[in-house]
């Protein structure tokens, strides 16, 4: 271990986000600040407008707010319900926990599906449950596609054809805060009403914006929600975009970097995009398995491919062990959060990343296992190289399952 | 003027808002992400909560926001009123306005004081209406401090005592949105109880970052406070804030930027930043007057340090002329807005500036008044630097009375 | 003036170069740096050597060292003259006499044409002395396209007809140091031999890069110098550049600046550029004349379009006006140099410019002119305005004279 | 393999430099180029000129040059020595073979030591070759410290030793191109004359400055030196020095740089950087000796703790192997140089770097062996990770025969 108490090289930020920030991007940021009701604002914030769309891949207006994730959370449930409104929501870990209390806040009636944080939303649940609402007294699903504090993925798409079975008419509104440019996901086509999202994971970007990406049913709905609104109200925005502005100034400086973080995705190809994720997870799980620890996620159709929860063995603190990566090794790991606090270390392994990054980061959580004394077997990193060089026949197998 | 369809050299950004960025503050930001539940964040959150406590002279807490100022006048309502309360607001101009239709959304009952968009908020009224209130239905005065839209300068301190002579109760809540870092504020002397601010002015930040200052009265009103809020709620912020941290992912690299610039005002030392203020608007004020045009702003006493609305003579289309500063000059001035549309352009003279970038500015108004055939006198450049080095005695006298 | 110690907007750097760094440029350069030998850098590396060409306009190799411009000078003696040497050189000013003193360094037999600093080089004189030259004794011309130190332009052109005319096989050297880039230039039409140049003005990057183009007259006597060189000897570079790499390691990160530098140029267009900066300097000469105050350069035909020389009126320290203007605006003017020390300040108006930083320029001037009591009439910011807005006819005239 | 064209995530730059530079470098670089002849620069210039002997360690002149570090080498030459004079050089790689080649065209009579790129230069030989040269006709002994083409560091102190057992008075004369700021080295106190040494490798910028620090005797010789010289000469650079200034124009955003990377490698402390770039070093050699490979460098007194040399096994080009990292893993490696083209690859492992870069580095090199059918034992990085953890003993011997 490096006994330096001032860090040298770069740091190894792999919680799951905030990601680490292209170059191109933060040098996109760092150019002055232009008159937001001006020509030349006009264009940037048409282009950023159809470049979101196509990242959420849907035709329908996508709103980006000043905001973090959560201001979106809240802009979704301002703009469609109003107060009392019964909403089924999945206890799928610390995120989708947190939304609910928000949703509780809000003074939506909410009915909370209960969950072993180890596993995403149901779909044969949810469809039982709403197939026994015959009153139609749910106005919402609600559910994270990729919960980011457990490492499991929600299966949307499976989601929507359950609620379709049940025929039922609740909106579905989906959290991909940690999905969005990193996970597939389609807005248009799986039907969702309306999408939340932020810059700071798969965007590639700092925080500091907020998305709603919303369909005809969700505008639809608003129109007749009596929801007090005004900051996150959808519809001055959307007249505002039209033109390219905002109906109040919006992060300029963050637009700046959105249209570049965009432009990158779109040269890399949002498929080339999953399928890099996909392979940073297998590469990931392979290790885990060959430390001989347990991954949080206990369905291999719901590993994440932009994070891995791991579980400590008993008896060793996920914290202390975190200190001592980012102590010896200027690494970064995700905490367990709220009930697994203490019990669970995330890695994460998206955004702007590559193998070799991907490598540095499992060599040091193998490293610091050993010098944390958490009992585990050596070798992760190798099995990490075998799945990345295709040499691993399991992994490979491990890779078609998180398709 | 130039023909050249490719415009060279540093656009003046002359708008009254968002202002010109510096290079430090701009480098500052352009920093890879960290982790914001790290022990460097930490570091980072208490300093910038202390560096604005300082900017808001202020000991009290300051919630920071990734928000716009839009974002940050929502916060002021929904954590001290509840729909149905009553509240006195003055029509000083389009921003005023603006609050107070957000307050209508917000279902507040909002006594509207007329105004000519050419006068401050006026004391002796809003004393008057609150001697008449004797049952004490106003729950706060929402006046803002100054009208970017008017370049009028409410005198806060004297609206403190107009309060205090009715012996009213009222909260009183200040929108800082263009005076805070530009024009002399006290939020804890004068006795504010909220004030709403943002990063894009005097603050020299980009948009993105609102904020509220809190008094403890107003803390104690939010406590009491049923109305319905998640994002906005003052009390999990603070909480969290205590430790550095947000209760939400904040906007990191506006804070990288934020802690630089508050570094800026405090070297430069806030008096001296107040006192170059008035020096550019008594100078600008010359240069108007010089041309024979006149000022939006009718009151000696509420002359705006950081921006002059121009009056456009009759006949005359002020969108044109900003068109023929923007197209020859590369730069951009503020429009009138709402009502004064096409009847008044504005000067941004505040933030990151100094004299020579004031003399450029002047200089392309007065060349372009010419271009665009435009009534006027020559001269108003002259005018203005005689105020600049110290020889026109008339502009000191226009400098003391600014004070 | 403002007494703050502390400067706030962006400083007015109004020396003729180092010049403002274009925000793109700089950004461009705020990049990795990258392995000098790989296919990366090879494509950087042929880019910048094809528009480099565009600039000088030349088909033939440009070589570009890291180095000030007095190394490119160097470069430019040692690949083709030997030491005993005779050459023909003019006392345009003080660079002219530098790059005289390195020649005498470098044991050239110098012929020294005496000037007075206020004109160019005579190409009557030039050619009367090569007339008389039967023996071809002088083995090269060496002059100074645009002297920086008085702000005199020679003509080139006219000089390669002089020696035309005398039918002398001396070679043309000219120094493009503070031209390239600015005012119009021709390598090959013009004949020139060796272009020496660099990377601070008309390039509008930071100090750091040196250029050579070259004839094929000029490889040629190369070829046969035996003058010893290593670092500066063309031919090793014009090899490695052939597959875009160096035979040193380049600047890699000034490269990536010249690639987003030449890209500006060619934006706007090189006759653009040129005629905007003969606009800058008959707008100043016109706000000096009605200051009273004295152009350094006496011929017409020789203005300078990238800086003017003010001569100071008698009694009165140039560098002591110099301190003012930094001291009260934050802006840097020119020193007069050696022998014209004290007795003339230089105004800037090159590289990434535009009509407002020149008159915030100027009334910088003007200011500082009453501030330090130079006897001056006032309104030279308002002559300079005409010149502006086209209204002036005389100064359509003198910046027809430029032409 | 990744197979996307599009490369994510940070590029592994691994060559033995340029290396990587850090942000704060970057950022402080990115900054308006100001008036080199202004007293914001003298301060700057003095800072940086300071803050260079501290890493050279010496009380002696630094002179710093626009330059790379082959015109520092020239600087060396060209200042102390004429044509004629005898010179002994040692032949440890490509690098001390390109400054003999320099050497032999500026005319100097070079005795060049052969060996086997394999190996330092001997004290024992240059102690047997001077004590025979009774006459002193040697004027220098110059000796490349660690030869980046081989990984072979040469022991300096100890050459030192040998010249005064020797009782020669001939100047010795280092190239630290590749370990000025990553290999313990000391100007004064180990008795050099001419050090010679360059931006890009240790002090972790870009490429484009040269330095020489000269002794007293260094400095002596150059007095009586005729050798022509002008823009390398040392005095009149250590002239204008003296106030902050340069005699041409500096390489000014380089310098703000310059400055940035000092104060790094002040903060973290000399010792400290040098024991790092061991521990790199070690654990690289561990990996190697894993793999099975052989290091070019066959005396542990001399590995070099910034770079290590691999040999290719006959029959396998490392060039193409290079292309296979290059390709897949988006790493860029060095190359054999001149005689060893094809048969060695170079791992860089210095500069703003970490334990979790080297990681990802040596996992890039054993992914890449494999995919490139390079024979080979699997476990390398498994070796690299008990060195860095300090549990592999023999590491810990072999780091303390590095000392």
């Amino acid at each position: 271990m490096s006994n330096a108490s001032v860090h040298t090289g770069r740091h190894f930020l792999q919680i799951p986000g905030p990601t680490n920030v292209p170059d191109r991007v933060l040098r996109a940021m760092d150019m002055p600040t232009i008159d937001h009701r001006g020509p030349e604002f006009a264009q940037l914030g048409l282009e950023v407008i159809e470049g979101s769309k196509k990242v959420f891949k849907t035709k329908n207006p996508v709103i980006i707010y000043p905001s973090s994730g959560t201001g979106a959370w809240e802009a979704a449930i301002v703009n469609t319900l109003s107060p009392g409104d019964k909403v089924l929501m999945v206890e799928t870990g610390h995120f989708a926990t947190l939304w609910r209390a928000m949703a509780d806040k809000l003074k939506l009636d909410v009915e909370f599906v209960p969950g072993d944080w180890r596993h995403g939303a149901s779909p044969e649940d949810i469809e039982a449950r709403l197939s026994k609402d015959k009153a139609h007294s749910f106005k919402a699903v609600m559910v994270v596609h990729n919960e980011t504090s457990t490492g499991v993925t929600s299966r949307i798409h499976e989601i929507r054809k359950a609620i379709d079975a049940a025929k039922h008419p609740a909106l579905l509104m989906v959290d991909t805060i940690s999905s969005l440019g990193s996970i597939d996901y389609e807005h248009d086509k799986w039907g969702v009403d309306v999408t939340v999202s932020c810059s700071q994971k798969g965007l590639m970007l700092p925080p500091g914006l907020g998305f709603n990406a919303v369909s005809d049913k969700a505008l639809e709905a608003s129109k007749k929600n009596a929801s007090l609104r005004s900051y996150w109200d959808w519809h001055e925005i959307i007249a505002a975009n039209k033109g390219g502005s905002w109906s109040y100034t919006p992060a300029t400086n963050m637009l700046y970097g959105l249209k570049e973080a965009i432009a990158m995705l779109m040269e890399e190809g949002l498929d080339n995009v999953f399928a890099r994720h996909k392979r940073y997870s297998a590469a990931t799980r392979a290790a885990v398995e060959t430390w001989g620890l347990e991954n949080l996620c206990l369905d291999p159709r719901e590993y994440s491919p932009i994070l891995t929860a791991v579980v400590m063995p008993e008896g060793h603190d996920a914290d202390q062990f975190r200190k001592v990566t980012l102590d010896n090794f200027d690494m970064s790991l995700g905490a367990g959060l709220s009930k697994i606090k203490g019990k669970v270390f995330r890695i994460g392994h998206l955004g702007h990343f590559n193998d070799l990054m991907l490598m540095g980061t499992l060599a040091g959580v193998e490293m610091a296992l050993d010098l944390a004394k958490v009992p585990h077997r050596a070798g992760g990193v190798m099995s990490a190289m075998s799945v990345l060089t295709g040499r691993d026949a399991k992994a490979s197998q491990a890779k078609t399952a998180v398709a």
